[in-house]
């Protein structure tokens, strides 16, 4: 006979944007809003019966009334406040679960004193998860989509050979990859919006800063620069793709394509490596799930 | 200080299509196959030491390789195969998960006896998991992308109303999903192929003979239609967004919008319902991770 | 001084769906609408005034409206009564452009008497281009992401070489693409819906039915089957990428990768080739733009 | 009978990224290439034969091979290179078209002299199309993908209302877009790379210091700015997506929604307002397709 096990629904996607005013000067929140909500379900998945069931649609609606009422001081914050809501006010709901990505604008001038008009920075994406079982709160914070590239100072060297392997050594290739990285602090970060500005901060420099003999190696220096640069992050997980840049043989065209002299490189689809690893604070527990950054 | 966690590395998306010739009839498979390791690691990711570590480039190769030798019986043999190799022959490695797509090509007659003509049938993926530890293996077979609709005997009435719902009971509405499901057998398949059409037939079967009081009530009898009809078959998890079609208001200029009578909708994009469950055989324990079927 | 130059404007992909009912045998029809109109709008450019301006928001609500009152026959027709309306009904209006794409759903049986479950039927979308400038009609009739593939009966050989060239010679390939093709009638379809079957068949018996020298070859193939056997067409334009698939030279390992005999490929994402040709009745004119069909 | 109309084949998409250094100081191109060459091709559809036929392939390698020995000035020198390239070295080719994305990348700051480490910046993509015939070059740049928002300073009054209009007036709404854009320079510019940096700040402070009574007063504003700015562009196009704001109705919960105070509103995706127009130089010829724009 049919059990039900784990079971979870609720609103995906509600993009919310809120529009705050300082006289002239405006300030802007664009948000992507999952809501999962699970507890007392058995009986809709048996019987129909939604007497347990608050709508999805209601979920979109509280995130819409909860961004007027209480604003978006972040996305860690909203969420907090969303998840904590569902999980209070709702007999049957015992846990709740809150995905949100938010997209950053820069300002462009205007005229004069006002400031209201923006562009869209970068392809970069804000995410934050979090979790209220109505005593723990879990809050992960995280960005995807921060491309980035080395165009010297990374090798591959020294590998494995097995029946299998050509691929001969590199001892100056281009190393380019698209950042996606789940953090945890310890604690409540103070300031949300300074420590992901901050953490962004510590990975664009490792990554720039470390001359690589493996993108592992890259990877762990990037982690560990937020650990040991913020003190209040306790835990890091990175997802980095190897975005293959290949040196074009030209030869057939009696032509040298050498790395110190205006080389030219074909960027690849597919496939790519994919290098994943979690970076922890000595002595803390890893409670990012490891496949939180995978596609 | 910060010290290394859980890590795995691979080769991301690997695109090989075997074709095989039974005199002028032609069969094909078409795969997309992700590695991923882990084991004895550590070295690299501090040292940047290559020692231990074979290229992602060769598990391309080996995904080529093996396609060539082996053959590919089916998604989940192809994996099994690969998992094993990597485990076995590579000391570093403990561990293996082979994530793999399959496109499936219905036949265009051709004249004569050839049959070498294929068209690619629909927008549904087949999916297969295979994880190996050097002990354990661990199979997960799925699909996702198989939208469907029924377009009545569905309704959503007798919901939760708190403060922020405004949504109208429904009667008869449209109900429209892209099935994701990935199934655990107890044992290895005698067939997978034969397995996976089955289950794929029961998902149908059971969505469109469900009458639904709520899109949970459609989950757990298409998830309870594969644990009663194949015996084999322990767990099986389901994600359903509900592609929301919302009856138009047309009463603004004169007419009704009646369902009785050539109803008109509108197929929203975002946000949508997102139903979520486990359903498994009684007794049977949960393997599947929860985050396996979420977007 | 700035002049104001070609313009136009509308709203883009309103998603309607309609359902009819024949007892309790349901039918549905799934559009993705697109409405561009133009006429005299300089003064809404210069000024502002949106004095001879139809809001989009109307031709989103004409378009649910008009599928209720006129029911949606076929993309053709259902864009032809859009367009006329647009250019009869508003003054400042003399030219009407409708976009459709379709989506095709097969049915899944139900128990009894009832048919009122879908499936969505393939990747592939239907097209059509209607066009009204208050006197002439013109329609183009299309479809986009039909991905076919032999995999065998294509070389390529005897091509032109330069400097640039190392390209082998293949006796013997896997040809695939994905067919966008559009097609004018002389004059109206007496069955918009069969004709476009009709072509559709067309399309795949020759795809299927050509021993090819160049994919140009197969197009012409392809374009000629249609012009031939549908009189009432005049003119087709075929825009066909070369998804390439690369035997893999699995020598390093040993191995020969033989077409005879289950031969391995990896299939490419890009670069791709691209071939794109017009193909006309004897003395018809050319109507279809040179890049309606180019990505 | 079936005769050939217009045709051309090419290769679309070939990624090449060169990079030059300068001392320590590296640069980068990062190109998306695609080609399509036509001439005399009729043999080759008719018959299959490939006599008059540059292999695809061919053109692939030209694009790397020009890229390390001519160096990527800019997308339109690159492009013109190559398109005079395929005319004037093959017989059978009379025109040659070339489509060039360029991808931009910001550079991030690494210790010491270096400047090899760079962050891909933002959404946008740089574009160009190069057409050649032999005698004529004809040049268009672009971009896309430019997303900007206004807060307010943005109305849609007094326009048409028919029978179907429920829009509501709005005097202070959100106003947001993803440019496209191409234009033509009279005669070559004499710094391309300077020349789009220019374009590109011309329309995000018209964008800004338009107080808008319609979409399209803005996009003949943002037209006009460039036109007036620089002497030596006489043509733009724009498309300009109307990104649907819409204020939330929290009437319902108790709350007034008031731009005044800290809105909030919905991110519609689809359906979207489309607003396109070329501005012309007064007197100058509109050169640029209509479709060139459109999606």
């Amino acid at each position: 006979m049919p059990t039900l096990g784990q079971n979870q629904y609720g609103k995906a996607e509600t993009r919310v944007v809120r529009v705050t005013r300082d006289g002239a000067v405006h300030h802007v929140r664009d948000l992507n809003v999952s809501v999962a909500l699970s507890g007392d379900m058995a009986e809709v998945h048996h019987s129909g019966s939604n007497a347990a069931v608050l709508p999805t649609d209601t979920m979109k609606n509280t995130v819409f009334a909860f961004a007027r009422e209480h604003g978006i001081a972040s996305p860690e914050e909203f969420g907090t406040l969303l998840a904590r809501h569902f999980v209070t006010s709702q007999p049957s709901i015992s846990r709740a679960r809150i995905r949100i990505e938010e997209y950053a604008w820069d300002r462009v001038p205007t005229p004069g004193e006002a400031e209201h008009s923006f562009v869209r920075a970068g392809r970069e994406t804000r995410t934050a998860r979090i979790a209220f079982d109505g005593e723990e709160l879990e809050i992960f914070s995280g960005l995807t989509g921060l491309t980035v590239m080395n165009t010297t100072d990374s090798e591959f060297r020294g590998f494995v050979k097995d029946r299998y392997t050509t691929l001969p050594e590199a001892g100056d290739r281009v190393l380019a990859t698209d950042v996606t990285a789940v953090w945890r602090h310890a604690a409540d970060a103070p300031d949300w919006d300074a420590a992901h500005e901050a953490v962004r901060g510590h990975l664009l420099a490792a990554f720039a800063g470390t001359s690589s003999s493996s993108l592992q190696q890259t990877l762990f220096r990037m982690g560990s620069e937020v650990i040991e640069r913020q003190p209040g992050i306790d835990e890091i997980r990175l997802s980095l793709p190897n975005k293959h840049h290949f040196l074009v043989d030209l030869e057939p065209f009696g032509m040298k394509n050498e790395t110190a002299d205006g080389a030219v490189y074909f960027a690849a689809d597919r496939p790519y490596g994919l290098i994943e690893a979690t970076v922890l604070r000595d002595g803390a527990p890893a409670r990012i799930p490891v496949d939180t950054t995978t596609p």
